[in-house]
C-alpha cells in the first residue's frame, strides 16, 4: 500500500495552480542546471559493501574482485612511449591519479598509476594499438559517475580518461542532429543546445560530470527516457577505438541508414569492454516551450497505475516523464531533510495547451477518485522544489544509516509487489524498505536500511531480490550496467546463450581482453 | 526549384480547413487500412533491371548474383526429415512453391523446390540444426515485400517461411508493449492494436502483406520514424534462431534492461543472415486522438526547409510526419492519375490543441512567405485522398516508362541538391528526373525515367549517384536494406573495416553462411 504524504494545499482549480486534496506520487525530467555536483545515488547494488574488501582475497562474493589476469606491468619504457605521445598528458603523480582510481561511491578503488589524457582520436589508436600489442590493461574513463564499479580499474589497469576530448564537431539547427567528442559533459552539451532551441534526448543527476561517451557506453537513461526513448535509438553514429588501435568509423549523421549490420548498437551499453567511444552523433529533440510538474497523491500502487494509465491517454505526447516515491521515502525526507512531498512533468510546445490538458487529466483523475490530493507547478523556481524532492530521496536515504540498493527493471504493474514481498520476507530485520523510480519506464529502485552493515541481512536480501525479479522476467540491473560488482548476476536476467554470445563477441573484438577487464562479463565465462 | 501543383483552394482562416493561396509540399503516417493490396514500390534501385539477368552469367554488375557457392542439394531424405517435423507443411509442389521463389517487383526469381512452412520456434531450430549439419542453404522469408531482392532465393536455397507463426503472445495495456510470433502480418497487428487503443509504431506501404518478423529483418522505416523512431528503439525484445539452431532468446519485455550486450540488435536490419527472428515484443504508443493533414507549395526547397524548420518548432510532439513530392511528381500525377496536390501530418490527443497549433503554424508560414498555397484535411476521407497522392507517385512513374530508382539518405538540406545535380549531370538524356520522400528523416526517392530500358543512360547514372551520396556522407541505402541488389554498393555508405567486422559477425554466428547467402555482405568480403 501507498500511502504518501500528509495534506499539502486545497483544490483550486485554476490549471495553473491545480492542487487537490492529499498526497501525490510522480516526477519528472527537470534538474537544477549549472552546477558541478556530484550525481545523486540512484540506485546502485550493495553501496558500501565492497569498500576495502574488493582486494583483499577473502570475499568470496559474487561482487568480489576476480584474481588479477596475466597482464604485463607497466614499465618504464612504456611510460616513455606514452610521454612521447601524450606530452605533459601522461599521468604519473599518484596524488593526481588517486581520483580516478577511486569511483564517485567510493566503493570501489584500483590501484593504477597511469592516467593518459589524449587529446585525439588517432592518440587514442595509438595508445590502444601499443597497449594490445604489449598486453596491457587498459580501463576507459569518461567522467566516472557510474554506480557499479564499472569506471575505475580493478587493479593497475591503465587509465584512459577522454576527458580532454571535449569538442563540439557540429550541430545541424534542422535535423537536430549533435555530433561531438566522447569527452563533453552531459550538461555542457544541454546549454549549449539550450541556446540553440533544443535539448539533449538524455538528463541525468550526474550531468554535471558525466560524459556523452560514458552516457552512451553504459546505455544511460536517466530522466527523459519515457518521451525521447533509449540511447539504442536516438544516437545515430559512433566513432570507436578497438582494443587493437583500429578506429570503426560509424559516425553516420543520418536519421536512416540500411546499409548492412548496424555496428554501433553493439558499443551501447558495453562498458568500455568492446571498444573505446570517441564520437558522438546524437539527435536532440527541440526544446518544449512549456513545462509543467504536477504532484498527486494515490492511497494504493493499483490507483498509482491507474492514473498513469489515465495521464498517459489524456496527455500523450506531452508527457515526459512519470516518477514515484512512496510513503517510506517521503517520511525519510520529512523526518532527515524536512521536505514535504512528491510528482509527473510534461512539456509541451504551447503553454496553455498544455494547462488545459492537465487541468482535464487532473480533473477525471480527482472525479475517478483516484488521486486523493496534488498541486501543479510552471514556474522554476517551483518546479526546482518539487523536484527536489525526487532528487533528494538518495541523500536521506543515508542518514538512516546503510543502505542496500537496488535498480531493478519489470513490468509495471510487479514494481511495487517486490517492495511489498521485500517488506514482507525480511519481517523486522530491516530497518526499512522503500521504493521509488522511474514508473512510467518500469524502473524501481527498491532501498532497504539497517543502522549498521549487516551481513544476516544482506544473506536474507540476496538472492532473494534477484530471484523475484528473474521470477517476473526482470532485469537485475534497469539503467546502471554491471560493472565490477554486478557481472556475475547476469544470469537472472540473461539465458547462457545470451551470455555465451556476449562472450563470443568480446574474444572476437578484444581477444586479448585488455579493454575494461573483469567487467560486464562473468567470471565463469567460457 | 520546387514548383509544384496549381492552384487548388481558397485561403479560409477557420481552423479545420485552413487552405493557403497555391502549391504544397508535405505528407505523413496515413494509409488506408484493411486492404490486402501489394505495397507501393518507394524507391528501389533498378526496378526490372535484373529480371532474366541475375542468374544467366552475363551480367556483370555489381548487382548479378555472383556464382553459386558449395551448398548441398536437397535430397529425398532431407525432404523425408522435413516432412516429418512438419507434417503437410513441407512444399514442394512447384505451383506452390513458386510465388515464394519470385520478389513482389518480379525483379528476381529463384529455384528453390522447397518451402518450409513451421509453426514454432522449435521447428524452426530442427530445420537449422538439421539444414547447418547438411550444409543446406536456407531463405528466411516473411511476407516478401522487400525492394532489394533479399527476400526471395537466388539459387535452390530452401524457403523458410514465417507466415504460419501469426500468433499474439500477449500485450500489456498499462506499458503498451507488445509480444508476438515474427509471422504476424503488420496491418494486423495495427488492427488489435487499435481496438486497445494503441498503435503500432511504425507503417509502411506494404502494411497489408508484411510481416512484423520481416519489418524488425529488414530496419524498416516507413511513414511514423519521424515520431516514434527507429525500430532499434522501439523493439524491446527478440526471439531469434542461430544458424547451428540454437535458440537466443533475448525476448525481454522490459523498457530499461542494461545487463550485457544489447544482442536484440544485432539482428535488426540484418536481412535474415545472421538469424531467423521468431518472435518480436515492441512499445507500441498510444493512439493519438485527432489526425491532421496539411498539404502545402512552396516556390523553393529552401523555403521548404524553412517551412520544415517553423513546422518543428511551432508543431513539436504533435507532428508525426512530413513528406514532399516535387513538380514533377505532381505532374506524373496530373497526367497519368488526374490527381492534383501534396500534404505535413499531425497527430496528438486533443483535436482542438491540434488545430489552434496548425491554425498558429500555418499563420506564421504565410505571413512569413514560406508557403503559397494549402489546404488542412480532419475528416478521414479528405485524409485518404491527400494521402493517396503521397502514395501513388510510384503508379504514376510506372506509366512514364522504365524507371530508375534510388532510395538515399542524405542530411536535410541536401537531399533535394542530388536531384537538380542529377538533372544536370544527365541533361536531356533522361526523360524526367523527380524526387519525392520523407523530409523529416532526410530520405529521399529520386527517380529516372526514360522511355525504355537504357543501358547507356545507366552507365551515366551510376556510379554517380552513389559518388554524389558518399560525397556527402548520405547513405545508398536509407530504409530498403542491401539484399542481393545493393550488396556490392556498401563501401559508398560504410568503411572497409566496418564491412571487414561486419564479415567477422557473420562468420561468428553463421559459420557455415547458410543464413540468405548472397545477401547483405558484398561478394569480395574477406
Amino acid at each position: 500500500m501507498l500511502r504518501i504524504l500528509q495534506r499539502t494545499s486545497r483544490l483550486r482549480r485554476a490549471p495553473r495552480h491545480l492542487c487537490l486534496q492529499s498526497p501525490a506520487s510522480c516526477t519528472a525530467q527537470f534538474l537544477p542546471v549549472g552546477s558541478q555536483r556530484p550525481p545523486p545515488i540512484w540506485g546502485s547494488a550493495q553501496l558500501v559493501l565492497f569498500s576495502h574488501k574488493l582486494h583483499n582475497g577473502t570475499d568470496q562474493s559474487p561482487a568480489a574482485a576476480p584474481e588479477r589476469r596475466t597482464f604485463s606491468r607497466v614499465s618504464e619504457d612504456d611510460l616513455a612511449f606514452f610521454r612521447k605521445i601524450l606530452p605533459g598528458r601522461a599521468i604519473t603523480d599518484p596524488d593526481l591519479v588517486e581520483s580516478s582510481n577511486v569511483d564517485w561511491l567510493k566503493s570501489v578503488r584500483g590501484s593504477s598509476e597511469v592516467l593518459l589524457r589524449p587529446q585525439t582520436t588517432e592518440e587514442i589508436s595509438q595508445i590502444l594499438r601499443y597497449c594490445n600489442s604489449r598486453n596491457l590493461a587498459v580501463n576507459p574513463q569518461g567522467g566516472n559517475t557510474g554506480l557499479v564499479g564499472g569506471s575505475v580499474p580493478v587493479y593497475d589497469e591503465i587509465i584512459l580518461s577522454t576527458s580532454l576530448m571535449n569538442n563540439i564537431v557540429s550541430f545541424d539547427n534542422i535535423s537536430g542532429i549533435l555530433t561531438c567528442q566522447a569527452g563533453c559533459i552531459l550538461e555542457s552539451l544541454s546549454l549549449f543546445l539550450e541556446e540553440r532551441d533544443h535539448i539533449m534526448p538524455l538528463d541525468l543527476g550526474a550531468k554535471g560530470s558525466c560524459q556523452i561517451g560514458g552516457n552512451v557506453a553504459t546505455n544511460a537513461g536517466g530522466l527523459r527516457l519515457l518521451r525521447y526513448g533509449s540511447l539504442h535509438g536516438t544516437v545515430l553514429g559512433l566513432e570507436v577505438v578497438l582494443a587493437d588501435g583500429r578506429v570503426l568509423d560509424c559516425l553516420a549523421t543520418l536519421r536512416k541508414d540500411n546499409t548492412g549490420y548496424d555496428l554501433k548498437q553493439l558499443f551501447i551499453g558495453s562498458e568500455g569492454t568492446l571498444g573505446v567511444i570517441t564520437a558522438v552523433s546524437i539527435l536532440c529533440p527541440r526544446k518544449p516551450k512549456s513545462v509543467n510538474v504536477v504532484f498527486l497523491g494515490c492511497k494504493t500502487f493499483e490507483q498509482l497505475l491507474k492514473t498513469f494509465q489515465l495521464c498517459r491517454g489524456m496527455l500523450g505526447e506531452i508527457l515526459s516523464a512519470f516518477e514515484f516515491l512512496d510513503s517510506e521515502c517521503m517520511r525519510l525526507l520529512n523526518t532527515h531533510l524536512k521536505l514535504a512531498n512528491p510528482i509527473s512533468e510534461t512539456s509541451g510546445s504551447d503553454p496553455s495547451h498544455d494547462a488545459q490538458k492537465l487541468h482535464n487529466f487532473l480533473e477525471e483523475a480527482i472525479t475517478s477518485l483516484l488521486v486523493t490530493d496534488g498541486t501543479v507547478a510552471t514556474e522554476e523556481s517551483k518546479i526546482k522544489a518539487l523536484w527536489s524532492l525526487r532528487e533528494r530521496v538518495t541523500e536521506a536515504l543515508t542518514h538512516e544509516g546503510f543502505n542496500y540498493k537496488y535498480d531493478i527493471s519489470l513490468p509495471v504493474e510487479r514494481i511495487y509487489q517486490l517492495v511489498t514481498d521485500t517488506r514482507q520476507h525480511l519481517g523486522g530485520r530491516a530497518k526499512s524498505v522503500m521504493g521509488y523510480g522511474h514508473l512510467g519506464d518500469g524502473n524501481l529502485h527498491l532501498n532497504i536500511t539497517s543502522p549498521a552493515k549487516d551481513p544476516a541481512l544482506l544473506a536474507t536480501i540476496e538472492p532473494f531480490v534477484y530471484e523475484w525479479t528473474a521470477r517476473y522476467h526482470g532485469s537485475i540491473s534497469a539503467e546502471h550496467g554491471l560493472g565490477l560488482k554486478k557481472r556475475n548476476y547476469i544470469y537472472y536476467s540473461k539465458s547462457s546463450q545470451a551470455v555465451a554470445l556476449m562472450g563470443h563477441i568480446k574474444a572476437m573484438l578484444d581477444p586479448k581482453g585488455i579493454l575494461n577487464p573483469y567487467k560486464t562479463l562473468p567470471d565463469n565465462l567460457k
